[in-house]
């Protein structure tokens, strides 16, 4: 047995919604809407299940979905990708993270991860014998640093694996940022993994931008999007990887022994959902503000502190701020135990000097969830 | 970049489709049905997708789904598996195959692989560090020898990818080869990945036997399913690992950091099939069969030699026995642009000493399609 795998545990959201699944605690734990996606999409999967084509689709995605994704990042970021040679649809944004990373890196090359990140992010860059150097981020701000980075660059830097927006923080790096990484990137002649799911979940008329854009790294990077992240459909697990054709062969490679296709029905109705016009994606964005805001004035009415959230379905409270002295994970056992809210600890994020003061809090959620979670959580003071 | 799949080409199948898209060649290369599919498995999916629930579901796949599988295989092979610690679903057999040799090969592991493979295989293996043996079968007979296997195993044996009924001989091992597999297997303490995508489709009254049930295996095996093979859905991509719990801890955890989870509304139609009653699994037999047939006999009857099939959508026709001097590839390629058929090599499913007589074709297609092909095969000679 490989003891990376052997010793891993469940990921930290498996192991939150398990315990609200069996404690009946209202789960704002793993980010998943409980309202709010396109019933036409749905209806579009179902019309492509019965009466569309239910085998093996061509291994890149079939072409509807791929020329839909072009179209969609032109409209919306700026971003020219040939649909032919630049895109690969995956099963999901965490196939595509795992493709890019074994198709990436070899055993011995360093990895930059930037701390808090998703706990996928590890295990992926491990398995691939990559050598991982850990950038850490810190509330109240998370910002990247300069000093940060030429901490952590060294000549062998292949690749950075960044999230952006950045999920749990639930802040976007700025374009200083981006530049900067970006800089640091094309002078080490490597590599960007940017994991973009939330790319279209960031609020009060904020834009996301792509560090694809950022001079020099149009050939320096994988963008990874979501389809069932965009349209509030995470079961569907319709992702894609977009990259110059120099990286695309071996991304595609990769996907082809991972998964080797998606269901081509599901693709379809992502396909036809990336068309929608404007309207709908900022009306999304609205309805996912109002919840946040909800959620986030409810806590602060109770004398929970909360930090700002400009996108991702989450939000998060500052413990120590809040007069808890427990770390963390003891306050999520404690809220889900006698509480009955399950929420997700930031420490999870974090693989060495972790951050044990921040709970995160998804508020993709209907208003009545909210309300009720909200007079659970001013008794859990 | 990992040179590994820089250096990889795309997948024969995905190659020969390609060359039948641009072509317009009858594609009897890549294997999948162009008819027979069971019409309310994919009324059950479209119903799931519009009714159902669509978020995440839980990681190791839906409880309907784990349960289904536990008591088909309790019916139909008499394999006993507990659903709740036995079973993991995964996004097609695919993605259950990287997840076990990402889950059971640590660097430097021995791994025995069985020539003719299918292409994945060995991909994986290296990707996974594992040092690959290879096991080579010959036409007509493919039998599996002691002194091949005694050979082969070594003290740094771990893991063993076995494929049964298999892909693209058309032969199932018999009980006499599994048990003799099992025995090397028991003594030297290692395990087997058994792709059994191909257990249904098994002709002539035969019944597949899984290495599970051989003695000393319940504990060293990991069995994988597909349900795109079992009701001729190859695009849905919902497969699964079965496997004693001291196995699945890993295997669970590769497959959450590979794509996490599965659509739920096709878990649920696999869920409602697997609980058709046996006349449908005899009946979906019979019409491959008489397929097989159709294509074997109108072979034969043009003076091509074929090779029998026992299972799986495929049957194979020898060369240098039809009087062809043309190795595989090239015979193939002459057959695709001049014959209009596609088909394929059988070479490509060796890593080494290939066998390049031996042309695989797929006979899961309508009479219509079979008989076009059938008209060009005979002209083709
Ligand atoms: C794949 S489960 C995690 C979902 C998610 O993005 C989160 O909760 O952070
Ligand atoms: C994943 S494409 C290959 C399908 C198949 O099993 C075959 O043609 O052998």
């Amino acid at each position: 047995m490989n003891p990376l795998y052997a010793n891993l545990p469940t990921t930290i959201f498996e192991k939150m919604s398990a315990l609200a699944r069996e404690t009946g605690a209202i789960n704002l734990g793993q980010g998943f809407p409980d309202a709010g996606w396109p019933r036409d999409v749905l209806e579009a999967g179902a019309r492509a299940l019965t009466e569309g084509y239910n085998q093996y689709p061509p291994m890149p995605g079939i072409p509807e979905l791929r020329q839909a994704i072009a179209d969609h990042y032109r409209r919306h970021q700026a971003v020219d990708l040939d649909w032919q040679s630049e895109i690969t649809v995956t099963s999901g944004a965490t196939e595509a993270l795992a493709a890019s990373v074994m198709a990436l890196v070899s055993p011995g090359d360093e990895v930059l991860l930037i701390q808090p990140m998703y706990d996928a992010y590890l295990p992926m860059v491990r398995q691939a014998g990559g050598v991982p150097k850990l950038i850490r981020l810190e509330p109240p701000e998370w910002r990247l640093t300069e000093a940060a980075l030429a901490e952590a660059f060294s000549p062998r830097t292949r690749v950075v694996l960044l999230n952006n927006p950045l999920n749990p923080t639930a802040t976007m790096f700025s374009e200083g940022e981006l530049a900067l990484l970006a800089r640091f990137v094309v002078e080490h002649d490597a590599v960007v993994i940017s994991d973009e799911v939330w790319e279209h979940v960031v609020f009060d008329g904020r834009a996301h931008s792509p560090i694809m854009a950022q001079p020099g790294m149009r050939e320096r990077t994988v963008k990874i999007g979501s389809g069932g992240k965009i349209f509030s459909l995470t079961g569907w697990k319709v992702g894609w990887m977009c990259a110059a054709p120099r990286l695309m062969h071996a991304l595609a490679r990769a996907h082809q022994f991972l998964t080797f296709t998606t269901p081509p029905n599901l693709q379809t109705a992502i396909a036809y959902g990336l068309g929608k016009d404007d309207g709908y994606f900022t009306a999304m964005r609205a309805d996912f503000a109002r919840s946040r805001d909800r959620l986030a004035s409810g806590l602060d009415a109770a004398g929970w502190k909360t930090l700002p959230s400009a996108g991702t379905y989450f939000l998060s409270v500052d413990l120590a701020a809040s007069g808890i002295a427990l770390d963390d994970v003891s306050f999520c056992d404690r809220l889900a135990r006698e509480g009955d809210v399950v929420a997700i600890p930031v420490s999870a994020f974090y693989a060495e000097a972790p951050v044990t003061s921040v709970v995160r809090f998804c508020f993709a959620k209907t208003d009545a969830t909210i309300d009720a979670a909200l007079e659970r959580m001013a008794k859990a003071r």
